[in-house]
């Protein structure tokens, strides 16, 4: 088989995004708008966005950070259970989902939901399946680290089947059994990242500590990991690219009490591209990174073609504006691709 | 029952310290001399301890750091396949068991043994079991970081049975597998650590990563840590408590790449008194910081009586000697017990 060197990805969507606010934001935005049409804004600022006021200021903050850039931000609520079914209403098309996050789970989540029963939830879930409006879902339970997300399955069976209309994202997926769950009702889709496809815990901890590669949900097992390979190799339907790149000063991933969050936008599509070539599936990359996306939420993204090359990029190894900066994954390693200028 | 608010250890043991060398030695040497009456000394030093003339020398640097205190140090040495008999009868008396590493498992372990085939090590293993001298082991193989130790368990039987006058010591066991085999072969010991009894992976990374609780091998599940406790606070007497306190400057241990190890010496009576009071299991301390090694090394230490009192004791942030320092478990905690002075 001749070797590839040139490939092409259109409208790039990245669907699970933590742009942060004020610098970090404008440091971060322009390294995702810059490849990607759109992307999927997760809502946990401090405070998190709960109004139609703060999403909307929210999203005002994003584009200028990204102006300049074809990009559309998909902006997203923060899960209460108080939400009236007006509100929601009012709302419905300024968001594109509402993200749920047990309280506490991971960065800024405090203020997340205390149970994850069914009925508690319940007015809330309705209002969102009458609506039409998307359930992205942190899935772990505050069990044992490794067993977190298996734990949570059958809190996304209870809710899929209480609400069969309503849309439910599992996002970030990390083990086999949440692609097992996958399949099993039609109103479950799921992101995965790019990490989570790349790492297990032996490489955040099986050597020296990694703290630049931990992260929440942590990366599990290899069997684990060639279980979401192999979804997103094939194309999986029901799965999309989620990078959650997740950035975070570097002051604060290299210390004692490290926060968990790996930053992967400026890298994410060179990546990508390399994976997929290896395993001989790039004829699915574009379902993965964006058509599977396009389906499941019914978006038509602005045309962006984002010319990839066989030829050696240097990460940077750090990206900094004013006091703020972030180290990528991979930071001064040399990748095989790199998007063409 | 009566509130106990004193306890009297005697003649502590620690049978598996890091002393380090250089600056090190001499800031954490006295953190151990001035409250244990001896202790295991690791032979993995760089270059590690494959000599009677590095042996020696070494002895000689570790009783000079430790001067002044009752303390006696058990130095070991590095294994290597090629020790002749007549170099081990040599050395014999002057150390306490060598030390098996499989290569790069752990820190300064690039020179370990690359096979743990009971054939190639057969040669060494002979002679020492002719000779009495002890192996140490520190049994983890290079699988997934959380199965390692549990696939190392057949290894300790293939030495175990091909060897049954040899006597063998599980180094820092985590996990419950090790705590069963303990019971299966009348040669088989063990240390446990201090973090081993306290924390799971949780501690680790369920929440913020902390790296001053990273260590190798890595903290497992709570059912390990369980099996672990269980055995420690019945006193099993084939178990004995070995810190595997191992410092590392705190630029190594809060970084991008961080080293394994927990620095726990001059913590560790009174965490361990502290929680053997909290389990009603005082009257079995003795014997697994102490009596159980006697008998198994059989050990004659020095007379030190240490006498601790439930009395707040705030844990220093940091220990520093010239340009090293090293950041302890606990900094800048409160304990409930201190060592009275």
């Amino acid at each position: 088989m001749s070797s590839v060197t040139t490939f092409e990805i259109n409208e790039p969507l990245d669907m699970h995004l933590h742009l942060r606010d004020g610098d970090m934001l404008k440091l971060v935005g322009p390294l995702t708008s810059n490849t990607f049409t759109g992307a999927l804004i997760m809502p946990n600022l401090v405070p998190p966005v709960t109004t139609k006021e703060a999403l909307l200021a929210y999203k005002d903050r994003i584009n200028e950070a990204c102006k300049g850039d074809t990009f559309e931000p998909y902006v997203t609520l923060f899960f209460q259970n108080n939400y009236s079914y007006e509100f929601l209403e009012d709302i419905k098309d300024d968001i594109i989902g509402i993200k749920l996050y047990p309280a506490g789970i991971t960065t800024n989540s405090e203020t997340g939901v205390s149970s994850m029963d069914v009925e508690v939830l319940r007015p809330t879930l309705e209002s969102m399946s009458k609506l039409g409006i998307p359930l992205c879902v942190h899935g772990e339970t505050n069990g044992f680290v490794m067993d977190r997300e298996k734990e949570f399955m059958p809190i996304y069976e209870s809710i899929a089947s209480a609400f069969p209309d309503l849309k439910i994202i599992m996002e970030h997926i990390t083990t086999a059994d949440a692609v097992e769950l996958l399949d099993k009702y039609d109103n479950l889709h799921a992101t995965v990242t790019l990490h989570h496809l790349l790492i297990t815990l032996d490489d955040v901890a099986g050597g020296m500590l990694q703290p630049h590669l931990f992260c929440k949900p942590i990366a599990k097992r290899p069997h684990d990991r060639s279980a979401l390979l192999d979804a997103a190799l094939k194309g999986h339907p029901k799965l999309m690219f989620g990078s959650d790149s997740a950035p975070h000063p570097k002051h604060k991933k290299e210390c004692c009490g490290c926060a968990a969050g790996v930053f992967t936008s400026p890298i994410a599509l060179q990546v990508l591209v390399e994976l997929f070539e290896k395993y001989q599936a790039l004829e699915k990359l574009n379902d993965f990174v964006s058509l599977n996306a396009q389906r499941i939420y019914d978006l038509k993204p602005k045309i962006k073609k984002i010319k990839l090359v066989k030829k050696d990029y240097v990460v940077p190894a750090i990206y900094e504006y004013n006091e703020d900066n972030v180290v990528p994954m991979y930071a001064g390693e040399t990748l095989a691709w790199s998007i063409e200028d």
